[in-house]
């Protein structure tokens, strides 16, 4: 291939390019101790000290206040779906959802399924629904800041009151500020902005941590979590360790301003194309558009067809849709190089002034 | 340093040299696709036919029969503490556990919080028990093959009738040939002998799936996993690629037999050592001594502190027991090259000779 191929992947995803020459080195040779970062003992003062330092750097890029606690779990966000009812209601206590997407729309069901009540207080999926039916009762309100297959993405807060506040942050945390102390929980698996596949990222505010009583299994309680610096078992060493280098790199780049303003010239980018260009049209309402997951489709089935095949032919992997919706869909992550998003336009314009 | 340090490590743990360059180069380019093996979306054809390959070695490796799937479930052994009791026996259900070790009784314990009746049919540390005071109407029977902790392992199966047996394998798993079919379930973290942390084998007789009713969590259903080929939600895909490089080795050297004779050369040398030398004297019963984990003490308590730390200092790293029971703990897992050993047993006889 004359050309680098362009990594699209929704989730697992591109990683940042300058830290994998790090981790390479680290999985032979941690810290000069002589042995690979993913042998060594997670109860050794190695691993401790660089676990202090990762949740250090958790609460610095992600500006974790004092009241929340920082935890890393194993199962990623679809064992939320399943701890955020277990550890925040009651069994039958009513759960407000906000359905925007197909992974909000597993979360409420799983809630039923653990014994909840889960009540849908919005359902819109091709924009970000502003009237809300909360109940006056719910133990939770529960949404999803961006929706990855459909592409929409939550640009302010749910006004919920006084109701505590949970987020599915899985596909856009870390790509703007965000204000966690107006969550009681906010979740994101790592397989997006974060790191690999097999970590999720949980915040919750501290004074929630204990909710969960006998028979909830003890690795689906967050107090467990908090108690043992999330190594009441062994975690993920590898993935964790791989999560720091990560972070670091988006504090050394400036940070969650600047991974939103490189966010916003990515997708801005692509949207101008999508809209200028014939035979391409925006899948979702133009304000609730989302930074992370751009989709759209073409004007006939065939010529879609044709342009997800010649665009892979050219080197621009995973741009087809999720199956349940199909069209293309190009995922713009924090490590997305803008360069590799001009090319992918420079792609667009050939395709449609050929087509 | 002048000697390259020795990872004697109990978990996570030394992984075979010769994987780890091309663990590096998958990082960057997995098979030629330009995109490292962490990077690519778990859906694409590149991932599911690696992950098909991988479910092939395992079955090849560990000789698993057509009667039992092969399950690859996040939350290592302990997450199994609370499955195996919540897809294996109805609430309030009597459940027997032989209680070997540390791990052991949090398996029994386990299964008492998420609501079942657990009976402790044998019960017994420095040595493996005979006498094993079965319930007739256990659900299954639940033993730990090898006891990290304090050092011993069973060479036999437990002999338990008609009721399902359940196997730990965790920390000696693939370290011999093991009759899989003899069991109903066998469950082993990956990070001792199988790959890095983050990682849980689960081999479940295919009868046995769909246990689990409401309210048992999604991810906490094995048909979930049977049905999905363990991709119901995004898996660890970097740590399941790494655990086929390590099935792959393994297989290259001659497979589970050998494995095994080298276990027990590793292993003769340093009991060996212990028995012949003097200061130095083993924790449990002779014919019960396990090949993965050697634990012994030394004849006080101030030459034993002034032992570690020399070992330490001389580059044999992780060999302090376990907290809960002091004294030297040298873990000898598939990935240990014998002259590593041999360099340890140089190092307690010069020790011997000088205290």
């Amino acid at each position: 291939m004359t050309q680098p191929v362009v990594n699209f992947s929704a989730g697992p995803s591109l990683l940042p390019a300058a830290i994998m020459p790090h981790i390479q080195a680290d999985l032979v040779n941690f810290k000069g101790s002589g042995m690979g970062v993913a042998e060594i003992s997670h109860r050794s003062p190695l691993w401790e000290s660089r676990l202090a330092e990762i949740f250090g750097l958790l609460r610095t890029a992600l500006r974790v206040p004092d009241s929340h606690e920082v935890l890393l779990i194993q199962g990623g966000a679809t064992l939320q779906f399943s701890m955020v009812p277990l550890n925040l209601a009651s069994p039958g206590a009513r759960v407000d959802y906000l359905v925007t997407g197909r992974w909000a729309e597993n979360a409420a069901k799983e809630a039923a399924r653990v014994g909840r009540d889960p009540h849908v207080a919005a359902r819109a999926f091709d924009a970000i629904p502003r009237d809300l039916d909360l109940s006056p009762d719910a133990a939770y309100v529960h949404y999803t800041s961006n929706n990855t297959v459909i592409g929409t993405e939550f640009f302010h807060i749910p006004e919920v009151g006084a109701t505590p506040l949970v987020c599915d942050a899985s596909s856009d945390i870390l790509s703007r500020p965000f204000d966690i102390g107006a969550h009681a929980l906010v979740y994101a698996g790592a397989q997006k902005n974060l790191g690999p596949a097999g970590l999720c990222v949980v915040i919750v505010r501290r004074d929630l941590l204990d909710g969960a009583a006998d028979p909830v299994p003890t690795l689906l309680r967050y107090g467990v979590y908090a108690k043992n610096d999330s190594m009441y078992n062994t975690p993920p060493v590898l993935a964790i360790h791989m999560l720091g280098h990560v972070l670091s790199w988006v504090l050394e780049q400036g940070g969650a301003e600047e991974m939103e303003r490189r966010a916003i010239a990515r997708s801005s980018l692509l949207y101008s194309a999508i809209d200028a260009l014939p035979h391409f049209q925006g899948n979702v309402a133009t304000p609730d558009r989302s930074r992370m997951n751009v989709t759209f489709r073409l004007t006939d089935e065939a010529l879609e067809e044709r342009f997800i095949h010649e665009a892979e032919a050219a080197g621009f992997c995973f741009i087809r849709g999720h199956r349940s919706t199909g069209g293309v869909r190009v995922s713009l992550y924090n490590a997305m190089p803008l360069h590799d998003v001009q090319r992918f336009v420079h792609f667009m314009e050939d395709f449609s002034a050929r087509a």
